[in-house]
Order: structure tokens, then sequence, then C-alpha cells
């Protein structure tokens, strides 16, 4: 199989709105009156950021969510997104469910792949995103203010959780890693809890290398400081539904601080942290109703600086979470 | 050196025409009223598209180029780009010459980093370029008609002598070597003849796989054929201006079928080919010389499908030039 035949075989299909897709040097784009463009770009490498062994169909579902996720950090609707592979060979038994788990993903939110690039090389993949945002409605890291209450979507830790269980750190029952590697593997993007957010949230961004290290840019960007209740966080695995042991979380050999540590900076959890002024929490309220995503208030921005962790008592807790850096 | 220090240091500056560039989860463009936006990805990988000792600054220069040169053949003004890069090291020796061959390129263009992703992992550049064209006035690949005149700009097949020079498969004195190697090494996209072209041009695309396959491209795409004058085309290689010997072209050990095939099937050239109706020849030329660069007609479209290669007699020239394909 040739590289135009890979192509046309697994990745070209009839384009609905895009004025031109996969086939000649360009794609091209017609933005509808008043729309900004919002675009992001997000490089996933083998044994970086999936196991070489991984499920084809879960990888190609998750290339396309962690994209969709910035979009939806932005309040932006997924139009197109365009797909650069590198492969070690041209194996239409791992192509066709990728390219499976990646098109439905893309169809399920309207978002049609107008182009891209193929060739031989170590397995990694590039997708480039691209949404609508009304002009000047976009969610920014940049609008947190002093007061605003802090929220993030859904569940955090999960994934982190399923990592070090499959590097052998920790121990998880068969069921509990199950669920935890769906997150891991099929992160779902908040895009409906991001559209819900236009003129709601006074910031936002996605959580994808810890959320104390994403939460951390909207605060230098915003200019202010937040406090955060830990023992709400904690909370945020969603495994922590099935804990019912007294022996640690879940009943397992897993400490209260490992658990806080996967959720403050696990990473690859693809859900929103956001602020939103106090006066709107029934809008926050909402838009995760009409978005059907669950919504948590884990603390507040403050005028000062920094990030500070405090336990149901008020209490500091000590913050030795580092949040993930490619080359540190 | 940390993920986000390297961003701050090499690869963020203000941006001038972008809404929002470097630094929150999406970018924001606003196109202008009644443009379309034109989008191509390139992915370029150690050892497949660049040798491993590269130097860094026309590796910078050139992964840009080649996404460029997609935009000169939709005639496409270029605006913005996203860089995703995997590093093996955040090494600044390496990063600080690349981020300026990239940039100093970006500027002279005009075309803005606006966003991207970086990694740890093997070396892997991969741009998303974004253009602007009125609407309905991109050239695209499928409008050549039978009768239109063939073109292609500039010089091609030096890329292709360098680098089988470089592989030691052929033998070229020092001057010839370094002249070519700079046409392998930093390509000129031919934005300018592209934007000239717009409303004269019935097809263009970029040569970046050779000659013989690009055209391929436009020929089936337009569901036409071509006739390429074989003694024309060998004259294209730049190197050419030098030769004066009797033992073949450039008075070396290369002969004139090993030239023919550097021509039509070398790659990496980022000219443009591109065919015009016979009766706009005046307006082909005055598109070559607003834009200084040269362009040469070596043949025309044919209403039967398929190409043909043929000599100074009109007699049939074999055609055994395969195009560059990463998998076959």
């Amino acid at each position: 199989m040739g590289e135009f035949e890979l192509i046309q075989r697994f990745f070209t299909r009839p384009t609905r709105h895009a004025v031109l897709g996969v086939g000649d040097d360009c794609a091209l784009l017609a933005p509808a009156p008043g729309m900004q463009m919002a675009i992001s770009s997000d490089m996933l490498v083998s044994g970086r950021h999936f196991f070489p062994d991984v499920d084809p169909r879960t990888l190609g579902h998750k290339a396309l969510a962690v994209n969709l996720s910035d979009l939806a950090a932005c309040g932006a609707r997924p139009v197109a997104f365009t797909l650069a592979l590198a492969l070690p060979e041209a194996n239409a038994a791992w192509l066709e469910p990728f390219s499976q788990g990646l098109l439905a993903l893309a169809d399920a939110h309207g978002c049609e792949l107008i182009g891209g690039d193929t060739t031989q090389g170590p397995l990694n993949i590039c997708i480039t995103v691209f949404g609508e945002v009304p002009a000047g409605q976009a969610l920014l890291r940049s609008g947190a203010r002093a007061g605003d209450d802090l929220y993030v979507s859904g569940t955090l830790g999960d994934a982190r959780l399923a990592l070090e269980a499959l590097q052998g750190k920790i121990t998880l029952p068969p069921e509990v890693l199950a669920q935890t590697r769906i997150r891991m593997d099929q992160p779902t993007p908040r895009v409906a809890l991001g559209l819900a957010l236009r003129g709601v949230a006074s910031a936002a961004a996605d959580v994808s290398d810890g959320l104390l290290g994403d939460l951390g840019h909207i605060l230098q960007r915003s200019g202010v400081g937040a406090t955060i209740q830990t023992e709400n966080a904690t909370h945020l695995i969603a495994a922590c539904a099935h804990s019912t042991g007294a022996t640690g979380l879940f009943g397992l050999e897993i400490s209260a601080n490992k658990a806080l540590q996967c959720v403050l900076s696990g990473g690859d959890d693809y859900e929103l942290v956001f602020t939103a002024p106090a006066h709107r929490r029934a809008a926050v309220q909402a838009a995760a109703q009409s978005s059907h995503t669950p919504v948590t208030c884990i603390g507040q921005v403050d005028a000062a600086p920094g990030l500070r962790l405090v336990d149901a008592a008020g209490a500091a807790v000590a913050n030795d979470f580092a949040s993930f850096d490619h080359f540190a």
C-alpha cells in the first residue's frame, strides 16, 4: 500500500462543510461572518503519550480528543482538523481501527478531516484542530478575578491511577483498573460544557498536564492567586464512588496523599478548570445541566498571587505536587 | 530548561495580526471578510526528510518553507502557523539556530507563529500553516483544461543532485555541490508567484515529490493528460548553467538520463507546476516578472489521459521515472 492509497483508503471522505478537503495542496475553510477561528495543535509520541501496544482504535479517539479539549477550553465549536502521521509501516490492520476511532469521535462532534500528511518514521500523531467562536466570546486563561469561584468538570485523577497501575507502581482490582483505564485511553472532551460556559466563565483551561499546573497558567495570565479545598478535590476521583474499605481509598493500598496527588497533578484528564464570578453560580449550574457535565466548586480565586491548599478546617496542606513537564 | 521556558524563550513573540497567539489553549485568528482560510500541514522526520546532523538554522527554514510552498500553490497569502516539535532533549544550542532560521523566513513572509506543542521524542517537526485567499480565487489542482500550456517555476533537480552526491551515488565538484545543496536545504517557496497567478493559472501544485508525480495529481483531478518536451526539462537544472564539458552534463560523470531523472522525479524542489490557457501567455510572463520568478513552458495539457514525454523531434521518450512515495 503506497502513501496515496493509504490516504485515499483510510482518510478521505466527502467534505460536508469545508470548501475543499483532502487532496489538494491546501484545504479551504470559509469562516462564517463574525466568527473567529480557534486553532490548537497537539503531538502524540509513542512511548511518551501512549503505550506502543495501545489499541489503535482508542489511540485514534484520544489523538483527536486531546485537541477537541483545547477547543472546549476556549468555548469554540469544532469545525475541522488536519492529521499528520508518521508511521513505521503502512499497516492496514493498524490503520483501519485507528481511522475508525478517530473518525467516530470526529463525526460525533461534526469535525471533519480536511487534510494532512503521512510519512514513514517513528510513530507520531500530530493533529491541528479548528473551531469557531463568535468574535470576543472565546474563553481565555486571562480573565480570572479575585473572588471568582474555582471549578473543575467531571472527574480527575483516574487516568493517573490507571497509568501507575499499568506501570506496576500501585495495584488496582481489575474492575477499578478497567474503569480508570477508559478514562486514560478515551478521555471525553468537554466541548458541550465549553460552549455552555461562554459568557459565564471568566477564565478556562483544559487539564492535560495536571490540575495545579494548568490552573497555574490561568493564575499567571490573570495576575491572581487561588485557594483549593483539598477534601473536595479527593472526591473527584471517579473510582472513589467504589470506595468502601477502611484501609485507604477504594479499600486499597492507596494513601489519601497518593489520591490527592493523582487529582492535583496526575494529568491526562482533559477536564476543564474554570473560574466564574460568585454571582454567576446559578448560570454555572445551568451550563453543567444543559451540557450533561458535572462541575464541582473546589475553591476560590484570591487577589494574592500563589496557590494555596487548605483542608476542611482551613489549615494549610503542603503543596509538593509537581505538574507534568516534558523536559523537566 | 523545562517545556514552558523552552516555549517562552524560543517561540513566543508578540502577535501582530492574530487576535491571540502562543500561551492559551487555542490561538485565535480573525479572517478578513470575504477571505477563505487555506490550510496545509507537513511533517518532517529526521533521517527521512533531512540528515540528522543538518544545520538547525537551515532546518528551521526548510520546515516552514515546505508549508509556505503549499500556500503558494493555492495562491494564498501566508498569515500564521503552528509548530509541533518532538525533541530528544531541550538543547538550547540546537533550538536557538532552529528558531532563528524558522522565524527569519516567517518574518520575510509576514507569517506569525501563533501556537503549537513541544514534547520529548524522536526529532519530528510538524507545521500547520494558514493563509488567506479571496473566496473563489484559490488555485486548485482541478482546473487544467486541454490546450493549456504547462509551466514550471525556477529550477528543478538540483536538490536531488545534492542528495545523491551526499549519499555518494554521484560526484559533484565542491562549488556545484554547494550550489545544489542550498537548493536542497533552503528551498524558496514561490509565494509571490502564486499570488501573481491568481486569475491567470488554471491549475497549480507544488513540486515536492517530483514533477511527474505532482503534475500527475493535477492531471488526475482535472481529468486530462499532458505532453512534456524533455529537452526543455533538462535545462531546468540550475547547475546546468555551469555546464561546459563534453563528457556529460556539468562536464561530469552524470548522464543526460540521470539529469532528466533529477528534473522529472527528483523531488524536494518546492517549485510550482501550473497550467494556463494559451491566450494567457502574456499574463503568465507578467506574473513571472512581477514576482521576480522565472517560469518555463515545458509542454501542453491534452484531452487524452496520461503523461507523455517527447524529445525535440517529437519522438516518444520512455517514462520510467517514479515519483517519491513514503511507503512504496
